[in-house]
């Protein structure tokens, strides 16, 4: 007998899914109700067609150039899409699903033996005033996207606001300001991507969106739009400040779709999203559900959460085939890995933040290190700032955050699969990663952050972060801020205060007697490498408050170029 | 008391010793005797300086801009370094190196309590006639570089021989060719970097370098050279041609510089390199030995390896200071990760290659995966292939192999992070990597890789690699190449044979009519996907002689585009 396979959505899992169990049985009869008019895009790709960097049609097309469309899924997959469809009611007794005709109105059941719930998220709605103004637009839908392009076409919006500053909201906020446009960025925490940098990291990032142009407001709550006279918007409202637009995007971030599921009785989890098994069956064993929809085991923590991406969904996607066709696959669960491109700038985190562990209970240490993603003297080099927060007990590897412009994905990736797999500092700074100059110094920087980290962890040295060490100044601290870097480096980027004292690292040994012996003391460079090695030599001459600036000048919170 | 810590070897390895020491140990009296006049210079660099991409005094400058000669290394880090100083043997009863001034003759008793062998590699000479002639050269000093530069700046070299095709033969092949020099390359393997690559992903490179215009040929040994009235070279003699040159480079391999070590009875291992423990402790306790002329241990086989990597030589000097400071520290072994950039192309390998697994008497399961760098709709992006070979019976990892214009090496890294850490083929599809279009498709390459691997193992599909099938054809076995590309990809790209039936993907399923089941199929497409997926759809469908074209037509043995 053939299986009915019936999978509601057909954006991202649905499609995956349907393409997994075709090729593992050939008899299964497949069918997709996707609610809307677009199936199989690549949505991911849509900050980068308002950029206009990819044409619509590439994000709805095969790698070959064959348009994934209702006629390529039935001739090159033998499943059946049907679009303008939405699921409204499951009958689980029955196997059976409910569904309207959008363009008809009609009703019509649809029988299953296995069901697979690929609803997706849904944007997060502000409950403010405004909301239905002309010219404001979610950023979730082609469609949306579609309606922000016209917009833009039109000449007559020059500036934008858009509200979040999570991911999207950044991409979407570098790919207007791209054009031209003058972006006000709002954010309700104190922080541009506040659910996946620590305040370090995103502070660097938010400075250089500022020297693109971009006016990044956090720490205030949007209150209402206000619009004019013919309905469109004008103007944002916010807890501090009024900031006139003439477009609005709502980039609030988004909510499991669990409408279906909920109504079904289906378990949902804590988070809100769907449960499933590592099977990714929901508490129905013939209903599946994957994707946005759903929440995921955090392999660090152990806890379920809701951390909807594409990697993961196209994972289960390749899960629930397996297991709808009979072979058991199980699917382990995420590191919340995510990155991004904005602002010339990669970005990425996995695993836990440093906020997030500590809330956690963690005993946590961190270490920066920035440095160039390939040999220091290689022309085609680039920053990169690694991040890497560990737990210090059991010196197990927690989180990782990287920033630059140059490959700092390489080194999160690696960082990932050593956290997936319960490396140890230990572990993970002898990892034989490739080295030629192009690619990476001999110590890769992420080996390198790694023995920062132990380094701390061993007793070695004491670091202060540049906003800890920023903060003593400003306290009045009496201090001495021991600036190890020659001449010329030190005339382009300066910290002006009177408890500075210039000693080029080659000249330490020699002046050891002009450093105070009373005071604490912090050594500091460009990225951190020489005030280590300073710290230590002050320890074996004899000081005892001494501590280096992690990460150097270059985490520095403020502005100090010259 | 203070330790006298004495180190034979002042290139890379002993003053990365010499500085963690100084940094765990502030009393210490270290010594770095080496025997050149030229000390930590970054000679990784030596090929991209060649090419002119980067000024010798980069390569011994540290990324602040100090230069690191003997000052450097006694003011900053109070080591002495003594150069022209060759240490001809140990006493090691009395603890003590006897070494010469090479410039005065004068020999001087070092003694020590802790003594490193940091002695590194010679370049392997090849024992043919010809090799004391004018403008033959090896590739391994700074000084063989400069001269090489030298005599290229006379501007009477035209044409430059390579002999040796390994890892330092391509750099420098890239950066002659780059200089409009007309450039052969010979190896005795039938392969480029024979101890790199399977043939497979080496055939690729060797098109690659055919188009950059180098005259690559393999397979022959070279006999010897011949030069001219003046005592020039102007022939390189091999077991096949005869070629006119003016410039001989030899880089045939290095092999390690143990003769201090066998001198004073060290014990060396099976590879000839110095026998090290753990804790890089030779089998005199108070004498370390790290870098180029130790053994290592296989993080796959268990097998003592020489594989002479600054990465490893780096990590070593680390793990050397430890011990000597009194800490505890091992250095775990290598997977021989190796990297390179050589006409345009990210190389790399991990773990062992397919014939060195096989000649281990692993029973080797291997796929092959040419995709994007990026979302195949990115416009930034490149062409990347990743092959990962695994153990059939237990699905583990054990190694893999990267090449292409795109971002090769984070695959590369990847792989090797889960190669260390023993991952299988499940645990390594479902890792929780980094995606946004920028970087990856949501399923990236690395996992992709791995899930073909799992298809081919799990039985779902029968793969016949390109090669194979070449050789099929080549036998005129009666079987119907089944090219399922569209035809504006097969009008560019095609084999010119009979036996090609071209059916598009999307017309498969209608026209499985014309495909005659009593033959063998191979199924074919430009990157093997959609001929994985018609092997699917043709088993499904009663056809049971089915294999598809693994890589697809990017894999294939030799040119077919038109």
């Amino acid at each position: 007998m053939k299986t009915r396979v019936l999978i509601i959505g057909g954006v991202a899992t649905g499609p995956k899914t349907a393409a997994r169990v075709r090729r593992l049985d050939p008899h299964a009869e497949i069918t997709i109700l996707e609610k809307g008019d677009m199936i199989s895009y690549g949505s991911c790709g849509l900050p980068y067609h308002l950029a206009g960097l990819v044409p619509m049609k590439e994000l709805t097309t095969t790698a070959a150039g064959l348009v994934r469309d209702i006629d390529f899924f039935r001739q090159e997959k033998n499943v059946a899409v049907i679009t303008g469809v939405l699921a409204e009611g499951i009958d689980r007794n029955r196997q059976e699903v409910i569904a309207t005709h959008l363009g008809t109105g009609k009703r019509q059941v649809w029988p299953y033996d296995r069901l697979v719930l690929a609803t997706g998220s849904v944007p997060i709605e502000l409950s403010i005033p405004g909301t239905d103004l002309q010219r404001v637009f979610s950023f979730h839908h082609p469609h949306d996207v579609a309606r922000v392009i016209q917009a833009i076409r039109t000449k007559e919006i020059k500036r934008v606001a858009v509200i979040g500053a999570g991911l999207i909201g950044l991409e979407v906020a570098d790919a207007l300001a791209g054009q031209r446009l003058k972006v006000t960025l709002l954010e309700l925490q104190p922080q541009v991507l506040p659910r996946l940098l620590d305040p370090d990291l995103a502070n660097l990032l938010q400075r250089q969106m500022g020297q693109r142009g971009v006016d990044v407001r956090t720490g205030q709550q949007v209150l209402g739009l206000e619009g004019d006279a013919g309905g469109m918007v004008r103007r944002v409202l916010t807890t501090i400040d009024t900031i006139d637009t003439d477009m609005v995007i709502i980039a609030a971030g988004v909510r499991p779709n669990v409408h279906l599921a909920r109504e079904a009785g289906l378990a949902l989890g804590t988070t809100g999203a769907i449960a499933v098994d590592a099977c990714l069956r929901t508490s129905d064993p013939a209903i599946f559900a994957g994707g946005d929809c759903v929440e995921n085991l955090h392999l660090v923590t152990g806890h379920q959460v809701y951390l909807p991406l594409a990697s993961t969904a196209n994972k289960h996607g390749r899960v629930m085939g397996d297991n709808i066709a009979g072979r058991d696959s199980r699917f382990p669960g995420v590191l919340g890995t995510t990155a991004l491109q904005a602002f010339d700038l990669n970005i990425g985190r996995t695993g836990l933040s440093t906020v997030e562990a500590e809330a956690l209970g963690y005993q946590v240490v961190t270490a920066v290190v920035p440095a160039t993603d390939t040999s220091h003297y290689f022309p085609m080099r680039s920053r990169v700032i690694v991040k890497v927060i560990a737990e210090a007990c059991s010196r197990r590897l927690l989180g990782a955050q990287v920033l630059g412009a140059g490959d700092a994905i390489k080194r999160l990736d690696v960082l990932a699969t050593a956290l997936a797999m319960g490396c140890t500092l230990d572990q993970l700074a002898n990892l034989d990663l490739a080295y030629a100059p192009p690619f990476a110094s001999a110590m890769d920087i992420a080996l390198h952050a790694t023995n920062t980290l132990r380094n701390k962890l061993d007793g070695l040295v004491q670091g202060v972060t540049p906003a800890e060490a920023k903060a003593k100044l400003d306290r009045g601290e009496d201090l001495v801020l021991l600036d190890l870097r020659q001449p010329g480096e030190i005339a382009g980027r300066r910290i002006e205060d009177q408890r500075v004292l210039a000693i080029p690292s080659n000249q330490l040994r020699a002046r050891l007697m002009e450093i105070p012996q009373d005071k604490e003391i912090i050594t500091l460079c460009e990225l951190g490498l020489r005030g280590y090695e300073a710290a230590r030599t002050l320890l074996g001459a004899g000081f005892t408050r001494v501590a280096f600036l992690e990460g150097g000048l270059e985490m520095w919170p403020e502005t100090i170029d010259h």
